[in-house]
């Protein structure tokens, strides 16, 4: 049985959140399957960005770090986080970019169990993970060890100190169980931190159940613009034991006593380093009210019934054109993305981003489609699909113009 | 000879940079000398910050990354402001803040002087200069020393990896000489950085004399806005030797390969960690234009002709009511701010601002006077010396109000 268009508006017409895409600017030309590269702009955030430009900083001056909450804003804006991921609202804090945290939480971990000799990876997970990794065991001289997927649980051993993973991945969107990874390495001794990035704000990822450190970026569906600052959680029971290199001014216990010798704060404040862009900062702040009354298990459900969509229309009407499937056909084990591999993906994927449909390309062959939750409808990814369609039965993309793209970059 | 009003508007007909204040908005009611801590707005951010959201975000959405240029923008911004301190434009790059810059570039120094122990530094620096240098220190098992300022060069020695200093200090506004230590680190070996957050903008730096690294925020005299990203100098000849932990995947050799291993890039970008918050980052590289055609020994000359009249006003109204001079009278050793001691300090900075003066306090007994030269007048300076004198005769800080709110904080 084929699905219509007319099937998808009445998955439209059914879902709950529906009327949350109202949240979002989004330019009608295009259909947006990126917001897990860059979430759309919510229409909050303009007004408060003016309001932080226009009073707060060209009136308010120096004043508003405190009359206008800039000063609490990490802490502030952190609190929303956690109860997206499931954490206690201060056991997250906003802050840095997502690898200047995970050097944070990786230094903190090597204090934590010292004698260990190995941050322990995995092979495939994102690369700046796996580069901050690299970076701290050689300047702790310790090792980074990357297992595959399958030998993972059983290269933890008694001289991990911690393991360190994606939570979905960046190119499959396949998802770990966090739950059996965390008590694999618990069972061990080791601690564990993942990289939420593309978990958080798409499904309820429950890090309290028993992840020790986690950190993730504020610009992917959580939708705080370019680069918006990153956060960190961790766990209360770690708070007090946590050391790390960068002990800037904002970390301190008493930031404006000037004291010369650092002592650092209590719980998260002590993971805070300088001064935070306030300005990026606040718009991821305004970006999250995007998700007032949406319970994540709903997200998540939405996410489903997207993605499986997507995947049966694929095989309705793309696999025929040479495209294989890359990500888990089970829903329980895939993030909010679809993965197809094609070895003519990159001119592909120029190819559909010059009519209007925005995915990704990520080398060598995937092109990649995000289905954010809050904003993107099921009419669009049968609107996708009808283009992917298109453009492959009439090998629109086989021009020298794409080449030649190819050939350029 | 008393200095009048008339006196202070002359000089402001006679300022060469008296139009550049144009280029600002300040509000009408506020006398603002705090631009050392939070620097004024300039009128090109406002509609910067609004095509950057309601067009390239909402509209471009990831295409902006290439086609509004935000990819480059940490080496264009770097540029920038390598104009003001003397760099060349491949010598500086944005990130990051400035307590985390430092930390690359510390243990950037300490690889680069293998086997020596002591990172030196000097007594009342700016303190996250200290902390992130003890921070360093600690988690890579050398020593971090201060020097008193009489003692500093002595102190530098054969086992000096690094000597990292202040080139203005926050307090009194004392200025380094620069070009001095330069020569006395390098005749023992060692290497120098220096933090530019109180010169950059005020002074012609000079950085390119000898210098080896330098860091410095944004959000000071450049006028970026609360936390503006920071920047990083590395000299042309030590690039290639940069090594640091912070490896994230925007300081790759090719950051979009995705590969498994981190390969830095060349030159500066390998300085480059996590993505950088792109609307605090393209805040400060339109407020940077406000320093379009301003010569940096015309600013120093100014800073000089306001803080002399500072000086020259607070012996004439202000010592006889209980204030020291905390900051040099040798104009070449002091930088864009007048440090004035008391010990009623608090009290009266908070009713200083009450009645629309701005400056600010820094325990235990410092008030601190900024005179940023792109926006402040000599007859701002005069009004300042008035109201204070004014204040200071009726006693109007000692009242219960400010007592209770200094036991308030």
């Amino acid at each position: 049985m084929t699905l219509t268009r007319q099937d998808c508006l009445a998955l439209d017409a059914r879902d709950p959140l529906a009327n949350v895409r109202e949240r979002f600017i989004l330019p009608d030309d295009i259909t947006y399957l990126d917001g897990n590269s860059l979430g759309a702009l919510p229409k909050s955030v303009g007004p408060r960005l003016r309001q932080a430009v226009e009073q707060e900083w060209a009136r308010g001056l120096i004043r508003s770090w405190n009359e206008a909450g800039w000063y609490r804003a990490p802490q502030r804006v952190g609190a929303k986080i956690a109860k997206l991921i499931g954490a206690a609202d201060d056991e997250v804090i906003v802050m840095d970019s997502t690898s200047v945290d995970l050097l944070k939480v990786l230094t903190a971990a090597l204090r934590m169990r010292p004698g260990r000799t190995k941050i322990l990876g995995v092979s495939g997970d994102f690369p700046t993970d796996s580069y901050i990794a690299s970076g701290v065991a050689e300047f702790a001289n310790v090792g980074f060890v990357r297992a595959t997927p399958e030998t993972l649980i059983d290269e933890i051993d008694d001289d991990v100190a911690i393991v360190v993973l994606t939570h979905v991945n960046y190119r499959s969107g396949f998802v770990h169980d966090m739950r059996a990874l965390n008590a694999a390495a618990h069972a061990k001794g080791a601690l564990i931190a993942w990289d939420l990035s593309h978990s958080a704000g798409v499904m309820p990822v429950g890090i309290a159940a028993g992840a020790d450190f986690a950190v993730g970026c504020g610009y992917k569906y959580l939708n705080g613009g370019p680069g918006a600052p990153a956060y960190s959680f961790a766990a209360k029971q770690h708070q007090a034991a946590i050391e790390h290199p960068l002990t800037g001014w904002l970390g301190h216990a008493d930031p404006f006593a000037f004291a010369p010798n650092y002592e650092p704060a209590q719980g998260m404040d002590k993971l805070l380093t300088g001064t935070p862009p306030i300005l990026s900062l606040l718009a991821l702040d305004a970006a999250l009210d995007a998700f007032d009354g949406v319970d994540m298990a709903q997200a998540y459900a939405k996410v489903q019934s997207l993605t499986y969509l997507f995947i049966a229309l694929a095989d309705e009407r793309l696999m025929r054109h040479g495209f294989t499937l890359a990500s888990p056909r089970d829903k329980t084990r895939r993030g909010a993305q679809v993965s197809l591999a094609h070895e003519e993906g990159y001119a592909i994927m120029q190819t559909l981003i010059a009519r209007g449909l925005i995915g990704d390309f990520r080398a060598p062959n995937i092109v990649r489609f995000g289905f954010a939750p809050l904003y993107t409808r099921h009419v669009e990814v049968y609107e996708a699909a009808a283009l992917i369609d298109g453009v492959m039965a009439t090998r629109a993309w086989d021009t020298d113009d794409f080449k030649a793209r190819k050939a350029g970059t």
